[in-house]
């Protein structure tokens, strides 16, 4: 069932690859269906190199496998927790990528400091909390995605709008609302991190762009007065 | 009309992403000619892996669409305004790339710290200042022109000579007098862009170098007595 | 003889050089047949590209070969020191990898500053104290294998729990299971190496993380009650 | 004449650009014939990827053209002027590979901060004196020549020991024995650079190694009594 979904989230991991975003089987995506509240997620532990369509499994809200022969992500727990409270979101994606990743480590969020950001990201894109040792012991991927979903609510943000929360000592979560569009915003949320360390080093005292900046670099892409593209 | 001013953008914009300056859709790359008043410009939002010639927009000087299907650049009216206000420059490029833009990002120009950067640009790559809050909302884009050319301006270069301006925040554009010449111009500013912040992290005492070493370099390979190269 | 364990220790050297963890004739990878205490290894100084599974080496566990046309690695001394002192250890790699050898050259060790760390090494990768010159003199290599064993007994760890220390002044040694696993050691070890550089930029006051982080991710992938893979 | 040493030049040329240390038509290898006193050198302004055996030029040590089409690299004073007081050299390397360079452009030569160097160069690589505005501008390439020779003998250096001077503002110029040998110092040297620099990063207190370390790596590959390699 659900065949066209499966190849969108087999496309989807193998390009997170082919992007660079991950090596050996660190980092997974998934896809929701909404009408029939399935979600397809990469297997847990496959490589990349060798993921194919019909190893990709359906999982219910629940996290229950409906199909495939294999286990899920061992990250699905996180998965379904932003599915289930951000019913906007329709794909997530996972990576280690070396710079976000960098920014997760040292509990820092990612301040927008030019209009590479501001065209995909409306605003800082935040770090959560740590975990607890409670949080970690008991349900820890269940619980990865409750303080994201945490920080996202706390700071008010549309997680479509910053799509991307970093979790404190891991790494980046993207959202978007394809699959295709997760892997894109994960490609520009590890160029953003990356040129986000390069300015500070040229400029410690680099300071956020002006809001002005940001909203004509963001609504100029997104949103219904856009004028960006083929339209 | 103009196939052969269409093949040399297009195959310019393909270049730019061949050379890792652009990702996805970031970035442009335009020529004018000058006898018929008109610009050959990359579409709007098209990846650059997809963009064929017949895709080219040719647009006059005041941005009306003279030839083509598509919507051109969003940037098109920067491109404009560098070209009515510089006759000598025949080409533009406009990217994100990663260490250029980290300058641009940090408000900061790009000293000559050595006989790379002399070899092309005769002297620091300068960056513009921050555009208005007025600025910004209304002809955000002509304004993005009219702060290079104002920049350009007030510190007398010739943009042949120092082929590159950074605007505040944004990003590199660069000039040159062919499409060829001014991808080569992009690559160089990146790899000038790099070395600068690796070299301040090896000694943050670095200088400009002598204004003798910067004639040296840049005119044994510009202007009259050039005698780099086959002649 | 030993036709497999040679192709092995062939593909292995050869996969360093795939991942980018070795240039020229750097580095070497070997793999040990515990019954029949004979260890396979690279020839001095023959370039990946080139090798064969024909030019592997074979060696006891004193070092004297017992088939094969060519020298063994003059490293050989280091890697039969590590078998002979932990028999848990099948198969050892030495690269000259950027950021590993970065930590060497600075006498520091690696602190686990996230997930990707605490999947793979369950805690801090240790340097070693620097050699005197009489260790460096006389019989350098076994001393440089010795002084590894110092430091992993030392600080009580287990070498397939931490499977890698850095050499004062040289680079890194890895440990595995298997040839396969040990490349794939090298590589996170490289890119956690890397990670922990950028970080220390962002937030130079990162600590590692808090030990029930560690324990859950490193014990979710390894030991009894591993829930990562495909079981 | 000499067509198989101008079979190996152009063959070091293109290898320059395939190890990545140079691109467009920045610099440049050439190679002697002592018994004939022929220096065979790539062709001025000549890019990497078009370059033939037939565009490599033939000079006498006074840098008259004895055979080639072509015009000689501008650079070419600079390498007679290496040749003519260093008989040792039979081959010198010009690159303005991105760390080297940076070393150059901070006025800094590269301590030895660890094996990978010290198998390969005996000590500190030097950087030059800036040169004087009289220097520069008359017989620039020439002074560059003899500004390398007095740094190498000032600081008494075996220039196929420690194969390699940077020219202050500028980049690294590299020697060797053939031009195969030259290229791969070169690599080595970028890499050394680039370890360096991430070195300081890590602990800005780090040390050149000891001179025990230091002579047992590099007298291990070189000289009567070396072991490494296939002997």
């Amino acid at each position: 069932m659900l065949e066209e979904l499966k190849e969108r989230v087999c496309e989807g991991n193998v390009a997170l690859a082919e992007h660079g975003l991950v090596i050996f089987t660190w980092g997974n995506l998934s896809e929701i269906d909404f009408e029939k509240k399935i979600v397809a997620i990469k297997p847990s532990g496959v490589s990349f190199e060798e993921l194919e369509t019909e190893d990709i499994v359906l999982v219910d809200l629940e996290g229950k496998v409906v199909e495939g022969d294999k286990r899920p992500s061992s990250d699905t727990p996180t998965h379904l927790e932003i599915y289930r409270n951000f019913p906007k979101i329709k794909s997530v994606v996972h990576t280690h990528s070396t710079h976000a990743t960098t920014f997760a480590q040292a509990l820092k969020g990612i301040e927008c400091f030019g209009t590479t950001h501001a065209d995909h990201f409306f605003g800082k894109v935040p770090v959560t909390r740590k975990l607890s040792e409670e949080e970690i012991v008991n349900d820890y991927e269940a619980n990865t995605g409750k303080v994201i979903v945490e920080t996202v609510e706390e700071k008010k943000i549309d997680p479509l709008q910053v799509p991307a929360c970093l979790v404190a000592n891991h790494g980046p979560f993207v959202f978007g609302e394809t699959a295709e569009k997760t892997v894109e915003n994960a490609v520009v949320l590890e160029q953003v991190a990356r040129m986000n360390i390069e300015t500070l080093k040229v400029n410690p005292e680099t300071k956020a762009i002006d809001q002005a900046l940001l909203d004509k670099h963001f609504l100029r892409k997104h949103g219904k007065n856009a004028y960006y593209g083929q339209g």
